[in-house]
């Protein structure tokens, strides 16, 4: 893989995105979220999404000019009109109205539609812990998770994400409630690589080692019943809220033509908090269990991902550079 | 395992709380929710707690008085103070507050501390879901799981339920963030039956399949990594917002002298809520993978077995019963 430059990524992505008419504003939000998760090594996440960002914009189901229409509902409640705007664009302005009210009400709610793919929802709990506040963020997408017991996809990776002042630094997770990503499946049959039993079935809904075959199936839930359990109630959740698609009738995050149907969910808690830092601390002080070298954190390992790449650049997979280079109009020069 | 009438089993357990000087009206919610519990499957929440309750009473952690002091630190924003409480009459006060001041918020939160155990929190998701509204509701709970990739118990067993009217019924998820509970280890220890390998390690932070030395390690949280994410996301969010203990240092849920200091937190949201009925038939209706019978809905088997025990009797374990025969002064017949 190639190692861009940190500097010379954010030029050829906001290249892109000038050429595809998105304001500087919104490109700085859509560039800042698809590089920090390219960055934190969530590549499913990163600048392999941005070809489809910008055909969606030509064919008209992503608006790079609206933040959204915002409802307030109720004082600690706003439901958001995405108006087919850019993913993070609108969830960004949703949170700012969060923030300002959480700061009066304690706690402030969002819920998102007609909205497009917002990305990684670890970005926004870490931008909100660094401000001081909580952050609870769902997000529905296309059904790619069987239930547990079903055979075919019925419901979406469905994930979760909590961030939070420590005292000591943020503290940030954030998980899909599948197994493993779509992405990652597909990146396995890329390679010609077998999946592990148990990630995923067929087509006809059998349990599959072939990651090809499992494109065309569906992913396990992780944990069993109980992710199953979770996934669907944050789906029910979300969904119910936003007044969205559900199930099967989502569509948007994972083609170039359809407007987006699913919907997000973001809970600001803006409130004194008691420190837990040095709970983090006892936690790394733990001896691993074998096979570890140590007791991780969450998030953490992204963290230092990123802070490596800011300075040490970017690995970046070749086909996916050389394609954002042809976008811009650059030779794909890795410096 | 003794069936007992339920009329009966109300008969003795109100007896029991009267006699430890639980008013009526408190003592009918300790007592509904170790039945719910009981009825609906989970032993190790129902009616087994009873006897250490009514010693927390004697001994003077548990007060049977209070509700707890309510403080809006914001509008939306209740901490509350258990005062020692029973959990669920310090739980149902907190939430009544809620769906009052959501009615008008949109959303309202409470962190609760200095509380006992408020049992399954299934039991307030089903009932917050039949008045309209949704609820996530937390918990934390004695350090009995370890992180991923660590040996000891750090973290507690940090359930989530979330409930919520589908159009067609409610519909209520609760599950713990460990894979299995500690009840269901001392179960089969005092069954001399062995646990499977990967619920648990013993003291010594080595895997085992022997429950008896599980009982003294600790438990695996659920779906790997990523359980040990969400349990402890959970417990750093509940124990930050409710200024309570965490991690080892959480006491007075599993004995009978310490003040309980666990944290549990509420998340009220009142709106229109699109319907989502429709899509569970659609899940019911699934074709089942191998192995199963059919796809389900998290919940409804517990809704079921409680429908049941209504009328067919409550199984219940014979030492159970005969304990709580015994602290009502009543002869241990069953019906």
């Amino acid at each position: 893989m190639p190692t861009i430059e940190y500097s010379k990524a954010v030029t050829v992505v906001d290249r892109i995105l000038a050429q595809a008419g998105v304001p500087e504003k919104h490109a700085v939000l859509q560039r800042d979220l698809l590089l920090d998760a390219e960055m934190r090594g969530i590549a499913s996440h990163g600048l392999l999404r941005l070809p489809r960002i910008v055909e969606r914009i030509a064919n008209g189901v992503a608006d790079p000019m609206t933040q959204g229409h915002h409802d307030w509902r109720a004082p600690g409640f706003l439901h958001v009109d995405g108006q087919r705007g850019l993913g993070p664009v609108v969830a960004q302005a949703a949170l700012d109205a969060l923030l300002d009210r959480a700061a009066t009400q304690g706690v402030a709610i969002a819920s998102i539609a007609n909205s497009n793919h917002i990305g990684m929802l670890g970005f926004y709990a870490d931008r909100v812990a660094e401000t001081g506040r909580c952050l609870i963020a769902f997000s529905t997408s296309e059904a790619l998770v069987h239930p547990w017991g079903g055979r075919q996809a019925m419901i979406g990776t469905n994930p979760i994400a909590i961030g939070l002042p420590t005292g000591g630094g943020t503290f940030m997770m954030d998980t899909a409630t599948s197994i493993v990503s779509m992405g990652e499946v597909h990146d396995h049959a890329d390679r010609g690589a077998p999946i592990p039993l148990g990630w995923a079935f067929d087509s006809q809904g059998n349990p599959t080692t072939d990651a090809a075959a499992a494109r065309d199936g569906a992913i396990a839930p992780f944990g069993n019943a109980k992710g199953y359990a979770l996934g669907l109630a944050f789906e029910l959740l979300v969904t119910s809220l936003a007044g969205a698609a559900i199930g099967r009738d989502v569509k948007g995050t994972l083609d170039s033509t359809h407007v987006a149907s699913k919907a997000d969910l973001f809970i600001i808690i803006d409130q004194q908090l008691s420190p837990v830092a040095g709970f983090l601390d006892l936690l790394r002080a733990e001896a691993p269990a074998d096979g570890f070298d140590q007791v991780r954190i969450p998030g953490e390992r992204g963290r230092d991902l990123r802070q490596r790449a800011m300075t040490a650049g970017i690995a970046i997979a070749g086909g996916t550079w050389n394609r954002l280079c042809d976008l811009a109009g650059e030779p794909a020069s890795t410096s």
